[in-house]
């Protein structure tokens, strides 16, 4: 197979972390960077062998580039889009898709009408416990699952200062639920199948800029079981992911101790072995493979819009004192 | 000090546990016990040693006994208080306090009348390590608290079958919520503080009788933290609670790891020794001492109502689909 041919846009420690993923991959070449700072795409293009290109056009006007990954701010994911289209060029974008549904449903369109592919990055659920964990949940080895409760936290809102995108709150309706505990409802649409209702408290408590650090989410999936996903941006980091069953509890933890199991009769969590996977080198070459093969990829914008619409959908609970319906914002889903 | 001389009523599998606790304990001395069936009371009082009771009446009217522990059904919890504060006896009564913010109530003004004291068994606070996890938050060794989570589930829910109190609805308003989530309710306002509102989602997914196995609840703390409390019937024992705070993440798991704190830079979470305690012995003998030097035991009737009140609000707030306002069963709190 031919090499995927990159250009990355908007350049920080995230495209960093994706660079160094594909030099790993003999699926994706990154060829170009481009972002507004000179002096930065100089350093990212001498650090990963890279050409630094002068403008979003420039990169786009390239016949040797197939795609573009879009770690932009939020609000830039809609235009970013819609030019790479426009240029044939397929897209990958990180989560969250957009901070609207309606720039979500406008960048689904735009690579439709284009024929081009649009991934979006919700890496975790590629990991290799949480795929053992579905793999375990379909088989039926945890029994029928009842509950799940998910938190993803760090204390990057003690260090934030206003001035950059990410402590705009006009770029991130939802703190942090919209960027780190979204992670986690992308993982819970994945284990337990579609959410139909929504309740939420949000709160700022640390951070000096205005955004969400503190929230709370309850989620009632179609099935009848029901989860929780909390986040906050203040306090040490923690990925942490339980589902309940009738035959048994399933523990993951990210940074600590993998994935174990208590079976029914048991008190004791016993590590489980699962085949290992890096979720980043996973959902990227899932975005090369697509393209190759002429599929969609896993998460394509349909599916990325309903991680955002819970988001969004709590934050109206949290606002409105109530039970939000997921139906109130995506009526066709 | 003279042991506090109790009659215990409404015998059962717990009875059984409190009066081994009562054994292994100076301050306390099982004398007497009285439930329905004479069977049941006559072996209870071979295997402790003290004397099977005709009735109730005549348990009270035994001038050598100076409190009763109830262990009856929760709608029994306010006669029984009442007419053991007529007879002059202090109360020991199991959680909840009574099924209705109207019986409690009763069962506070009966005992203020009689002059007696009534101490309510939420117990679980009262463990070493819960002990040690408020103690380091008001050291402000874990800094400042921005959120805590909370599962208590067993899968005694997979066995139940109608007949028995614990399986009848018009016992169990909040079904495992009222039965086990309730004792992390309990943890969560002795660790985190008073509580202003509630959202939550109940369902029934795996049990026979008709209460709901399967509770999530939200709680907005005065102080603007929140917090989850998550229960079921369904799937294999676990309790667990976790605190966030901005210097550090403490976890305490009953059945498995104890007390671990993550610090600030740190992913490990690192064992924390604590003075053991044993709940248990610990709420029956506050029992005793504030009988015995005049004072209010920690958890006394009016102390049992907010965690009551949380559960008819969760109840409300999944039935109406909104947030609960406390203030709106406990106006005067």
């Amino acid at each position: 197979m031919t090499p995927l041919r990159v250009g990355i846009v908007g350049i920080g420690w995230w495209s960093n972390v994706l660079a160094e993923t594909m030099q790993a991959s003999d699926k994706l070449d990154l060829r170009a960077g481009y972002t507004r700072s000179a002096e930065k795409r100089a350093e990212f293009a001498g650090k990963f062998g890279c050409d630094a290109v002068d403008s979003y056009e420039a990169l786009l006007a390239r016949d040797d580039l197939n795609a573009v990954i879009l770690t932009t701010p939020n609000s830039a994911h809609r235009e970013g889009t819609e030019q790479a289209a426009k240029a044939g060029k397929h897209v990958f974008v990180e989560k969250p898709i957009s901070n609207s549904l309606e720039d979500g449903r406008a960048m689904i369109e735009a690579c439709d009408a284009a024929g081009v592919t649009l991934a979006v990055g919700h890496c975790y659920r590629r990991n290799g416990a949480l795929r053992h964990m579905r793999h375990m949940i379909d088989t039926g080895e945890l029994g029928r699952i009842s509950m799940a409760e998910a938190f993803f936290g760090n204390d990057n809102g003690m260090k934030m200062k206003p001035g950059v995108w990410r402590t705009d709150p006009a770029e991130i309706p939802g703190g942090c639920l919209m960027q780190l505990g979204i992670h986690q409802i992308d993982n819970m649409l994945y284990l337990m199948g579609p959410v139909s209702e929504v309740s939420a408290y949000f709160n700022r408590l640390e951070t000096e800029p205005e955004i969400e650090d503190v929230t709370a989410v309850l989620l009632r999936f179609e099935s009848g079981s029901v989860g929780f996903v909390g986040s906050n941006y203040c306090s040490p980091l923690r990925f942490d992911l339980v589902t309940h069953g009738t035959k048994g509890n399933a523990f993951f933890e990210l940074n600590t101790d993998g994935l174990r199991v208590q079976k029914t009769g048991e008190l004791e969590r016993k590590p489980v072995d699962y085949p290992p996977i890096d979720h980043l080198t996973a959902e990227l070459e899932d975005f090369a493979d697509a393209i190759a093969e002429g599929r969609p990829p896993e998460i394509g914008g349909r599916e990325a819009l309903a991680p955002l619409a819970i988001v969004l959908a709590a934050g109206r609970s949290s606002a409105e004192g109530r039970s939000v319906k997921l139906s109130e914002l995506l009526p066709d889903a």
